[in-house]
């Protein structure tokens, strides 16, 4: 069973917008189970959308278009996709009620352009759009199945997870597939690969290794009759790559670093304050991304220059002098500042060049120090990305602030001998 | 002239990662005035990759292939375009000494497999590569371009500016393009549409609206015999743009709010001081990612917690018991604290409800308070985004950042009457 993802739309072609659809949609298939060969981007071209649904019906047994359901002239693929497939269409009356509701509920009178948003694809299956007006459908015809979804993220997913997920573990899900994101930080994707190597020749479970901001991931996917079958054989060898990587590993499953930082946090009753200078914002930014992390974050400080790391933090103007903004020293002084200015449990704090440049002193770009205490014992970690140059900033200032949140969750794993290196 | 981008790796069927090579790329081709007519994505597939690539040669004239010029036995573009090409492969010395070259500087061992990526097709057009080993390439048969570039963007974007877009601009440009992007803050993508709709239905210079993050855009692009009359025809334009839209409009060509902020900071001689809560680091992190933002920022402070807020702020107790946290008057007085513990000329503070969900005492998701000072005059903006549910979080966030920055830009043009609106 494979599929092919068509996205609509001159706007991706134009560059204007990245086309996270076919991200999403990927994942969501490899989830299932079925294999996503293709994909392809056309713009709003009746003459170009025909040809390459004509191709992918002839290579293809899914076919996903997503984009162009819109009401204007210029939302060709409802239009081309039935011509194409020889199937014609018809109002469907639901629908037509539920735009017209959607549009009573915002106080703003229907377009009649908006009408022809609730045509349908005769013996089709209509998804609701939960978000928008144009619904998803699906048709079937000659042993093919095309699914018809709107681009906007914030309609086409949530129609996926309601409908059209279950439409196709209903039709195609010959057994169950379960899948498991084994996520490890501290360990390269190729220094992790060779931990592993004999079980990425494994055919079910399959693990397969990816790199990912710098951070590696060992995906697990295993296919059995029941789902529970399947999760018991994933588990099994998510265990045995546990016992080869350890505390490297960080989350099965989990979002990111930040994440398991917060869980751990909560657990422990703990809460975090925060010393920025080259991350500059970016470890409370990424703590605060976790939603219900005011329980464990309530203070972060952004010391960009001397002058603040001295008159906030209480760094010393004497090793500031005598060894720069950039050494193992400030970032202890700036994690002991931030656990008394924050009042919290637990303190982290990072100084370093975020690039592209070197510092004027001649520190290379990439270059960070890192401190966490609890106010009795100090931790410092010395990181070097070895980054520099146009596009660093960005991945160096990233790196730091995943450092950081490594070193709070080795602390409340308990790992003390893994926080610092120097 | 047409183009077809192919993007090959089997981690974007995946959905491991978008493909914002492709985004790039579009970007890209539009500013040189060639038109991208389809993308596709195809796996580490030796047949798949090259049906592709046969396809895109018969309805294309330009075929530009990204991904999978690696060392290793997944990496199969090169060999597999050469074979369907028809053109043999060679060793290019200058490309092995460099790859050579980068594991020594890295201490590293050159290992065998890498070599191969020093091959290159015979007789074409060879684009080093000073990100990393892959060199990209150039390949002219019967009348049609293939261009092979490396996967990564930190290597693919340097690669397509020092060398694919000096060879696309020698090769076909006849005559020249010039684009320039009109963006503004504070209007959205339809009403600033109707305010210069008249415009939308020019040919030569066209100009297209765009929406992005919040924002809305204009791109005004001109197509002349040489780039001063192209550049001279887009100013026209854009003059006549910023007669209608005025202070709306933050920048011309301005990579975002932040760097209007920095820029304006700089020429004013003026450092900032930043109070953030809902936003909780985004405001700093932006500001920091404009290179020199040290000269104008020093210190943020996130409060999350009402504590923070007293303790380090100085926000009343009483306004916070009486009003809550998210309310014109903690704003105002976050802003005097952030003044005050920055020792900074300026200081801009938000409190808002960043969602998924209301807050306990009702207030929505999406609204904010924000509040600039200097240490005279106090400005107060309330922000509604109407955004609330699941991804709201992250949109919520980035708008108030967005006001944030808005407000110090528009103290800095002298626009006091457009800083607040309470």
């Amino acid at each position: 069973m494979n599929c092919e993802l068509i996205s609509v739309g001159t706007e991706i072609l134009l560059g204007d917008i990245v086309n996270t659809d076919a991200q999403f949609l990927s994942r969501e298939m490899a989830a299932l189970g079925i294999s996503v060969l293709y994909t392809d981007v056309v713009g709003d071209n009746r003459e170009r959308l025909s040809d390459t649904l004509r191709r992918a019906l002839s290579r293809s047994d899914i076919v996903i278009l997503s984009g162009g359901l819109g009401p204007t002239k210029d939302d060709l693929t409802k239009e081309v996709c039935c011509e194409t497939m020889g199937v014609p269409l018809r109002e469907d009356a639901r629908a037509l009620a539920w735009i017209e509701e959607y549009f009573r509920r915002r106080g703003t009178p229907m377009a009649e352009i908006n009408r022809k948003q609730a045509l349908v694809p005769e013996g089709g299956t209509v998804f609701y759009n939960s978000r928008g007006t144009a619904p998803g459908c699906a048709v079937e015809k000659d042993g093919k199945c095309v699914i018809l979804l709107p681009g906007p993220p914030r309609e086409l997913n949530p129609m996926f997870e309601e409908g059209v997920r279950p439409y196709l573990l209903k039709k195609y899900a010959h057994g169950a597939i379960v899948s498991r994101s084994v996520r490890t930080f501290g360990i390269g994707e190729s220094a992790m690969a060779t931990r592993v190597s004999d079980l990425l020749d494994r055919q079910n479970p399959t693990v397969a290794p990816y790199a990912k901001s710098g951070e590696a991931l060992l995906r697990v996917t295993a296919r059995a009759d029941t789902s529970q079958q399947a999760a018991e054989m994933c588990d099994a060898v998510v265990a045995e790559i546990r016992s080869r990587l350890g505390t490297l590993i960080y989350g099965v499953d989990t979002p990111g670093l930040e994440h398991t930082a917060v869980e751990l946090l909560k657990k422990s009753g703990r809460k975090l304050g925060i010393a920025e200078s080259c991350t500059a914002g970016l470890i409370a930014k990424r703590i605060t991304e976790v939603p219900g992390a005011s329980e464990v974050f309530e203070c972060g400080i952004v010391s960009y220059s001397n002058d603040v790391k001295v008159r906030v933090l209480g760094v010393s103007e004497h090793t500031l002098a005598q060894q720069g903004a950039v050494c193992a020293d400030v970032a202890r002084q700036m994690a002991a500042g931030a656990l008394r200015v924050s009042g919290a449990d637990l303190a982290v704090s990072v100084t370093g060049i975020a690039g592209p440049d070197p510092s004027e002193g001649g520190k290379p770009a990439g270059l960070s120090y890192l401190a966490l205490t609890d106010g009795v014992r100090t931790f410092v970690r010395k990181v070097t990305t070895g980054h520099s140059g146009p596009g660093s900033r960005e991945y160096n200032r990233y790196v730091s602030s995943s450092n950081a949140l490594d070193m709070v969750r080795l602390y409340l794993q308990g790992e003390t001998d893994q926080i610092g290196n120097l």
